[in-house]
């Protein structure tokens, strides 16, 4: 049986009342995650452009753009994945380096709520794409990640599950929207060189791309059979990797959204060990950036191929700057959203610790990478003494786990601006979603979510 | 200089005043190539079910679409670059392996009528579209073949460019345009072990990407400076070429759209040769195929790893068979898209002349092959005479070329169920498209094309 064709059995086999209770207590909570970064995310530069381009093409006014009004599916998954990603507190699964929620959520939503589904219903679709996308990324790393950015491409095919999950197409044309899915999976890295705003337009291409790959399945478009294992297929073609077969391994026993990362800081997860580590010598010493002479990192290569720069030129660059987010937690004892400022960027106190970091790849730790992801921080103090301490588990991890409460003060934090009674209303419907009769309803008559 | 940059300035600079006059000339004939493969494409069903999600997503009223009405631009692309590559009539460049007119003609050709371009814009884009993806085709060719569908991958930064010419962008705007593009660019060939519709949807997709690359460069959107060149970027991901800085060599002196290949048969280029062979064949001897007791085709190798099929199941899979295209062109006397059909698929004079017909490579043709795309036919006649005729182009190249007027009857016999009255408007209008003050008079009062 073709690998498709397996994910497309076990996508329509799934059904809410086979989840347990805590994969539905889960998700409900990355839920809450996910849409409290993108209410923080869409007042954003790049996310207004993206909404700007999206009110120029018009659309059916099917779904609620977090940016305000409605517009098609499509248009809402590209502006509301964007809007989630940007502010970098979105989730992460480790094994696949994949941020599913910008991409899952966006698309089920949208299709949710334009359907008029349930809560259990999205449940259902967001369970199900959380599953493909994490069993996809996993069989392709880590070669797949150097120039490809899972989130976009790999997470096409958890969007396109998730909407045709939704839609309710069977187990053929879930074959075909898996698919279209791949032969439209796209996401270079390359951007990133610039600090460019590809990033955003990744995930909300992936989930508008995943929408249409499942609208086009429905309508009896047909795709590839062999999408993911074929000889020029996704797997041959986009990564060292041949294990393709490896993917379904299990699959309909595990639930994998249950080993979903959540971040507290608003920067790149390759950072958090390292905040992780000086916060908490801050809060068990009495330490003084002043006091700090020598900063000396050591972590697995991916973390320095991706964030080592010791000369950030933006707030959003800065996010990726190990040496910066380090300096950061430092000097403020915090990286929270509104710690990463334009005032910040060029902070002298930050400045000045950022030259005293040090990076450097640990051979162990890289060996084990990607299964930890671990740090070393070792601070030299001036009279000469040193204290040093190791995570395996950056903060958030399942290993490392944060509360529900956690995420729901995450989300006010994140949702700060919005009026009291929104804020409200949308912790008790996301706390009660598998009661919600109606998706729609979620979008409070008269206004968008912003 | 990055190669973006390159061909950013490139695109600024060029302008119709300084096109030659053959080069116009040609580019309308291209331009009415692609709109008779758009006609005779757009009432297929794979392209119905797109309109149909079109339909579905709606969209502002921009755009004329191929298979009725208007929606977005983005639609307009996605459903009339569908229809434009179907019938596998649409044209094609040796040296990059793509078919440009069905990604860059529809995303310059939705542009231009949204913002009542003049012909000249239209023509001066298509230009600059096709220039530049043929130069990125041929930079990434053999190896991106494999996996890609260059027409898709490649086509994305032509139909990019087109639309960012249109729409007056600046350098530094075009290169977050070929940015935004490579990034989005896709299209995988496994879709072909089924023979699925992926074939249509990625010129669709690709032509859609490329306006929305575009687009977000218009609103200030920021993408990859060295998305072409760069270490993760487009060459070093998706070929085992490095020959990024290949691509700029001599641009600004060449018209590389002149390199066009116009296909005159409606079946595979690569059975092209041994059709041509036939008909001239019985154009210059009085034949009957039942006195053929032996047909022998000898060429290259690539022709017969994609068409060496002696029992085609299907009318599309007919088309890339070169014993049924040698056999059909001996029965009928011609090879056009009516000749396709599923009456003709299982022909009893086709299928008994099928059986004659050998197929074999020569290892002359083959090593000079892709320079020439060779063939002999030999036909042996019951009375023990032969016939014996070779070509090193298929007619259409450039080396071999059709004239407008063979075009004008390839228009003709593509768009025989529209009213003569349109017909006519459309020749007129095409033919003195430099005239022509405002792009939006093509598509003709209240009415869409079909």
């Amino acid at each position: 049986m073709s690998v498709s064709k397996e994910f497309a059995r076990y996508v329509t086999g799934l059904t809410f009342a086979q989840l347990p209770s805590e994969v539905v207590a889960f998700t409900k909570t990355c839920i809450l995650d996910w849409l409290g970064s993108a209410y923080a995310g869409a007042k954003k530069p790049p996310v207004q452009m993206m909404a700007q381009v999206a009110a120029e093409l018009g659309g059916a006014e099917q779904a609620t753009l977090m940016t305000g009004g409605r517009s098609s599916v499509t248009h809402a998954a590209l502006v509301n994945g964007a809007a989630s990603h940007i502010v970098e507190l979105d989730d992460i699964h480790k094994a696949s380096i994949i941020h599913a929620g910008t991409v899952v959520i966006p698309a089920a939503l949208a299709v949710a709520q334009w359907q008029q589904k349930s809560g259990e219903e999205l449940i259902e679709a967001i369970v199900a794409g959380y599953e493909v996308c994490y069993r996809i990324g996993e069989a392709v790393s880590p070669s797949h990640y150097y120039f490809w950015h899972n989130t976009a491409t790999c997470g096409t095919f958890g969007a396109a599950v998730a909407a045709g999950k939704l839609l309710g197409l069977d187990e053929e044309q879930l074959v075909h929207t898996l698919g279209s899915a791949g032969t439209q999976a796209a996401g270079l890295w390359e951007f990133i060189e610039d600090g460019a705003m590809s990033k955003q337009l990744h995930p909300g291409k992936a989930a508008m791309n995943g929408i249409l790959a499942a609208l086009l399945a429905q309508k009896g478009f047909t795709a590839a059979s062999k999408i993911l294992e074929g000889n020029r297929g996704f797997v041959r073609a986009m990564s060292q990797e041949a294990n393709a077969e490896q993917m379904t391994q299990g699959l309909g026993s595990t639930y994998k959204i249950m080993e979903n990362s959540f971040k507290i800081h608003a920067s790149c997860r390759h950072t958090h060990h390292a905040i992780d580590l000086i916060l908490e010598m801050i809060a068990q010493h009495a330490i003084s950036w002043r006091e700090v002479e020598r900063v000396r990192v050591q972590t697995y290569q991916v973390a320095l191929t991706i964030t080592d720069n010791p000369n950030p030129a933006s707030v959003y660059a800065a996010k990726f700057s190990l040496q910066y987010c380090t300096a950061l937690a430092l000097v403020k004892g915090s990286a929270g959203l509104r710690d990463f400022s334009e005032e910040a960027l060029y902070d002298p106190a930050i400045r000045k610790v950022m030259s005293r970091v040090e990076v450097a790849v640990d051979p162990i730790m890289d060996a084990r990478y990607p299964e930890t992801w671990e740090a070393t921080v070792e601070l030299t103090f001036t009279d000469g003494t040193t204290l040093k301490k190791h995570t395996e588990y950056p903060k958030g991890d399942p290993e490392n786990p944060v509360s529900h409460d956690d995420i729901v003060q995450k989300f006010l934090a994140l949702s700060v601006d919005l009026p009291q009674d929104s804020i409200l209303h949308d912790l008790q419907m996301v706390e009660r979603l598998e009661q919600v009769p109606d998706v729609a309803l979620l979008f409070a008559q008269g206004r968008g979510w912003v």
